[in-house]
């Protein structure tokens, strides 16, 4: 199959599924998901994953109906219908069904998932970004279906021929439409703390790691749009992208000042990746 | 029929009704909405409505498929199905069918409808309400399908068995969960400024022109809590509700003292409503 949709227990050619006009999904964004990249049958931080998914269904009162064991058996099997290429596995649960109603519905959340064909991006390939002031709710370290922002966001770098934009609440430095953002300054590797600002993301913990396996400095902390436009190194992370470096920001020249540093995390990241999958992509160097 | 779902053209039983999992609106929220109360067949404001349902998507860039005339006459017609009471008719626009990806599709937008059974609330009944910081993104000018903050505040108003939550910005009152919220203070009709921080309510419209026929001054400018706890009267404002009045907030005794001014207000947005549908509900005390 090329790409799976999954609903409550029905599955199919993704394309083809269909889902009630009254999940809450529909009309409210009333959900959560999370997304794990795959390859080899094996998805990469699975359980993390899975963590991250209850535990943004607590923060919005999203009762998930069944164990995290049963959903990783269910996102497993599923995955196993498919060939053995790089897929991006996503899934998600809304709030219930019924007639458009603001408050809970009485009945089960309901559970989504949708798997595509997702070839990794090279992770030694060069970036461009954009800036874009951040707008959005005060409630981003949840994973919600709530994402217009980020839509828009995404297209506007889409549109200027760049791969993401970093938001940006005036002069502080969030994360990107679907990455985290990071800047690397004199050695040390620096990040937004994991508030309820940004998404505490999964590539990001596994770049975390990496830093402090290789002595590297960390600092969670805020750092200014001036900050990364002098930085040594822009990184941008996430499931798909693991941990790709900036040359440019808004048209201006940026980070490539520190590269025997930025591979040596590369490599780290992609060391990880490879040992839990046992897969190598075409474009691995190490 | 009891309840009517409409999805590109294809209609039938609301609870029925199944749509595409690739459609934007089930992972992204990446839609606009509008919504008008129908009596007698009519569905009251419907220009008004179309009209910022079609600048909604202009400020999202989703392109609307049909006509506001075309989109009249299927709203029309769909109604024309139903018995003779009094409904709510909801309709969105989602920004395409296809797999997730942030950026925009290429195809057509998707246009849904929902209509069902919605007895107006007897806007002469005096409600309750709670108050709750607003967490909510800085577009609340757009009617988007981004509704998770407004269904967890209206959840938190029945769990404190009240009628809506106002939400504030650190003192700033903005508007509730899915009303706006309005003060009487000093023969003075009082409502925050139609920016991005509010939706502009075709309620509210008819309400401060309603203020305008019967000579009552209006301020549209920003008012804090303390303000509204001391208000005259504190009014909210839907297309279901019209205009109701609060005795109390946060379990604390609020307006009241403003009684005949608000009768006043209210018969003149009761009796606007009854000419145009030519329908006067149960309630109705004019």
């Amino acid at each position: 199959m090329d790409a799976l949709g999954y609903y409550n227990g029905k599955w199919g050619p993704l394309d083809e599924m269909t889902v009630p006009m009254n999940d809450r999904g529909c009309y409210f964004g009333d959900g959560v998901y999370d997304a794990g990249c795959a390859a080899n049958g094996v998805i990469f931080g699975l359980d993390e994953h899975i963590d991250r998914f209850f535990n943004s269904a607590k923060l919005l009162e999203i009762k998930i109906n069944l164990t995290k064991e049963e959903l990783e058996k269910t996102l497993n099997e599923m995955l196993s219908k498919m060939d053995n290429g790089e897929y991006l596995v996503y899934w998600q649960a809304t709030r219930g069904t019924g007639r458009r109603n603001h408050v809970f519905p009485k009945g089960p959340s309901n559970l989504w998932i949708m798997i595509k064909p997702y070839p990794m991006d090279d992770i030694y390939k060069k970036i461009k970004l954009i800036t874009m002031e951040d707008t959005r709710f005060l409630h981003c370290n949840i994973k919600t279906l709530n994402l217009l922002p980020n839509v828009i966001a995404s297209q506007r770098a889409l549109e200027a021929g760049c791969y993401e934009t970093v938001f940006h609440r005036g002069e502080t430095v969030t994360e990107c439409a679907h990455d985290n953002v990071h800047i690397i300054k004199n050695g040390r590797f620096i990040t937004h703390p994991a508030d309820n600002l940004i998404l505490r993301g999964i590539a990001r913990s596994h770049l975390l790691r990496a830093c402090v396996r290789l002595n590297i400095p960390v600092d969670e902390r805020e750092f200014t749009l001036s900050e990364m436009f002098d930085a040594d190194e822009v990184l941008v992370s996430s499931c798909g992208s693991l941990c790709l470096s900036a040359y440019a920001i808004d048209g201006k020249e940026a980070g490539g000042k520190a590269p025997e540093l930025l591979k040596r995390i590369q490599d780290e990241v992609l060391r990880e990746f490879i040992e839990a999958t046992g897969y190598a992509p075409a474009w691995s160097r190490i």
